[in-house]
């Protein structure tokens, strides 16, 4: 059994952590960290852990983590892992990073989008992007993970097929994206803005042009393309707890029909035990993944207008964060990729 | 045109009270306060006011407030109104306070459940518990006006005509009310507990045994029984942002059926323009009074448990808050009390 | 006052006309007429109608409806209204219809996007197309109007400036709209697929590449423009009741910068009295709009992409239907436009 | 591993069984039958099995389920399993009804509430009444069991402490009951009143003094008590997918306080591992059950009024239905009892 920590296990990203972890056959929860509530159980503060497990947060410190777990998962904001990480790689452990920290190769956009220090550059050389789909080969060797953010999760998962064999014109690519509230985290959510009479019964866009998701999305697809381009990304934030819709446009660069699209998706994804490419005559909906880390996707060329539309469903805590974590750490230990992870979504 | 003015403008009470205020064809909002918003006009805070009103929140002035209009409403915490009205009354202007301040005739009562200090005892006797169906004749004379909290408005109106009649047992009754989460106001909803995640798709209770909204039924039961008697209050959120849903259950004193109390209930509201009572085979729901300031009631027999169920449907934000103000308003006005009010709720 | 009926008044448009006209000055309501519920009041069927009106449901019949009333609003399912709106004209009265019978001026295009045959050539061209801000001097003199849909209305004044200024690319628009349920009408909300335990907590896309609506976009798009080009159009379905966001994406045609385009919007619909374009910092949510008229606008530059993005909130039930045929009928009546619907939007 | 199947796959219920039997490690789901499906995959009714099975449903057939599996589970209507299962357990199979026709005891009741015809007396007098923690023992030899309702199980789940020791007058019990809409069922859900824009942000109780679970709590409450009595029971409907939250009140037989009652919970429950008893400052919420075969209590106390609240959540399709059904058959077949149903609630 390895020993595991997560670091913020407070938030909704690290309950969640907790929720996967305390059940995946291979692993033992032996350290959480919270700095608000240390002292307090983990299911003190969430009754659904109940009878589950039993163990107190504690403020984080390098020395007793080190003693008591082997590999980590930070749940923290941007600019907070980088301050620990190395320290924990130098004391041999693993760690995967469910916040911003190592996702940007470029410091450059680190700065520009995220206006703040990168981090140490020798971290964000040793961190593999955690898209199993993507990077499997280099997952299996990783000591520092960066887990990939729940929007580009959406549109990678999505796009990669049509990038990697130059189906579409990279520059034309617009992600229209809509969020459950979940996605804001635990803290966002005291703001009014996020307080159920102002987010129930109501939709609305944000961060339209300046999203932080913005970059990780254009440094993946020009890995995939070869093609550095601007890509539109605009999110929205959906009345509901869970669950991510990703609605992609692009130019067709050749001829191309549905079926077609589809058996290019099926060949890509053959291997991927969490990807679901549907049927001609459906379309993914958030609540056939939820609870789940399945990425359902459905595609659609329009002959009218010769683009093709892509629809992705993940659950942005599941697949969009913690669950691709442990898929993630699976990976990385040589686990089976579905421990702890082989459950159906829960509908209705 | 009377000059009206909205002390603590920002909440959702506040809100609601301009909502209706800027369209009541008798008056002219002349006056709005917040301490946190001063400056900014109320359109601004809620777009949904763009192109209705454009005027200015200002912090609270006695002197300013009098020269600027001639009649208040309070939308401000429990505690706050009996710092000046008194002052606002010395100057000739009327109020109304939609608080908790001058509701509890007993100073022990309010010392007990809301842990303060009373308002001043000639305040407190000056005002008349603004529920215009029991108290039209008092409040046409009004100059202070104690705006019924939006619990006990359900189960007095609920109540009344089986209480004035003799037909239950005062010692029976137990009031299980179900709210929509904007009665928690503006303020609270920045709580975790009132985030959007954590209330969607969720139902609880709260406030067993404590609830403060407690007393204020208890006085107007003994009221209208000449019987002092406990009442049993609970309270629980429900996942929707508008709406109360009043379930009252009492022993019948002596025989009566279904029938015969609606004819009861029918008779004594025939003049009420904002109470419906419902035939008997339909039940009221909250969609139903949405946005209105109606109240439905439903009622049943119990033949097997000797029981009679009161079911009573209310906007809290409207009936149980500024729309009964408005109500008020008109009557101590003499405006006609459907002024400003009279629209059917938004249904679906 | 104006005698007016409602055709088919049990669906959800039929009823929000009601709700709007039993409380417009200029207007009496005489005539509801409903196939399923023949002889029961409409406020038997949605209880928050009691207290406002009491008028039976009737079965449709050209004679009775000419003879109680002088203005009617069709809200029938597609093919409906073009089957007695000829007779009801050359009775010499008028009508408004709420679908889309009357809509797309080429018949071609209504037999392959509605599959069915188009209504009589000389309607067509005698209708009107109800979009007040584009077409409100020939609506002074209609006698028959097409309202429009509730996707194109957000649609089209979204885009409509930036089109008649040839500020963007009209090949490159891409219309990703969201709607609240509503907007599927009473009929379809009976299929499982419109349930609450389907629909809750869910979002998903749906009709890609073969809505409807695309055609009637099209054609409008193409009047201001002078191009005729393809719209990308995709619809989405939001877990909430009312209310429809447009993000509208389009390639610049010519340099732009926000607070230009703002500036252009601003002048576009400078004496418009149901639209608001909203300050830089301000972006639309459906929730400021719901229960009212108004159309709220936000648009922003990307100067990365240079491409626009529109975006406009509307309640889909108001200004998306029975609202906007009720502002028609104010300028076909010539009747003040804001006369039964100058109401703030419900807040919270 | 023991070959099951689910009769009714295509309803919520019969779809919650799947999910959670496609995962069981002690069995092989082999069998399902929806005679509006027959020949299409579940993972194609519900594309949320995508992955995790494969398996067509068929029309029933006695011979055929009696081929391919040893355990059934019904999830029909009422009425419906009566027909067959004689049969199935004369085949040396064993069931388990999800539905009402094992449950009453007594004929007459069931005709008088359910309006039909009663279930062969041998057929009910073999069934054990699902209820783990009250028949344990009897279940372990149980060839048919009569799976609880969802609201008895949460109200004898909340009342047994109480009614085994005598603590309350059987008589006074009241049952406050609050619903999310997946208890009505799939077929129902396809009426108006279940539809989305009717039910959200919606509130309402139904069924007063006629609902055909009042029996069924009252035969459970006398077998605890020893004591014949009526029961009020009030069901609510709330606009949530998933949970039922009980409130009951009843009359304390002598005195007691909120500490002393919580230990006579623990007690009585601390064998139960899908119980758990809440510490005195925190209530039950419904979210910290879902998706979960936990039972939360909360009781408190009134000396003010001599009542006691108990307040209990659970998920209606999880404990009060398909996750209480699976902990049946780990009883009836020796598995532990934790099989198949071990995993916390899905938070947020």
């Amino acid at each position: 059994m390895l020993r595991v920590g997560v670091i913020g296990a407070r938030g909704y990203t690290g309950a969640e952590l907790v929720r996967l972890l305390c059940k995946h056959p291979d692993v033992e929860l032996t350290y959480l960290t919270s700095e608000s509530q240390q002292g307090i159980s983990i299911s003190a503060i969430y009754p659904s852990l109940r009878g589950h497990i039993d163990l107190a947060c504690e403020a984080f410190d390098v020395e007793t983590a080190c003693a008591k777990a082997d590999l980590f998962f930070y749940a923290l904001p941007a600019g907070e892992a980088m301050k620990s990480a190395g320290a924990l790689l130098a004391a041999g452990k693993r760690a995967i990073d469910l916040g911003a920290d190592f996702r940007l190769k470029d410091p450059e956009r680190y700065r520009q989008w995220y206006k703040g220090e990168p981090a140490p550059a020798e971290l964000v050389s040793a961190a593999v992007y955690g898209l199993p789909e993507l990077y499997r080969g280099q997952l299996r060797e990783a000591r520092l993970v960066a887990n990939p953010g729940c929007y580009p999760t959406s549109a990678i998962l999505g796009f990669a097929p049509l990038l990697a064999k130059g189906w579409i014109d990279p520059a034309s690519i617009i992600i229209d994206a809509k969020s459950g509230v979940s996605g804001a985290g635990g803290r966002s959510t005291m703001k009014p803005e996020y307080s159920f009479p102002h987010i129930n019964d109501n939709f609305r866009a944000y961060g339209l042009v300046t999203h932080q998701h913005t970059p990780e999305i254009e440094q993946e697809f020009a890995r995939l393309s070869g093609v550095n381009a601007p890509v539109q990304f605009t999110p929205h934030l959906v009345p509901m707890t869970r669950g991510i819709l990703m609605t992609g446009y692009a130019s067709l660069a050749r001829e191309a029909d549905t079926p077609g699209l589809l058996a290019e998706y099926e060949a890509f994804y053959a291997d991927a035990p969490f990807v679901q490419v549907l049927p001609e005559g459906t379309l993914p909906e958030t609540k056939y993944v939820v609870a789940s880390n399945q990425c359902h996707i459905g595609v659609r060329v329009d002959p009218r207008t010769r683009r093709v539309i892509v629809v992705c469903a993940i659950d942005n805590l599941m697949r969009g964060a913690a669950g691709q974590a442990v898929q993630n750490m699976n990976v990385m230990c040589g686990f089976p990729e579905r421990h702890g992870l082989d459950l159906p979504a829960l509908y209705p």
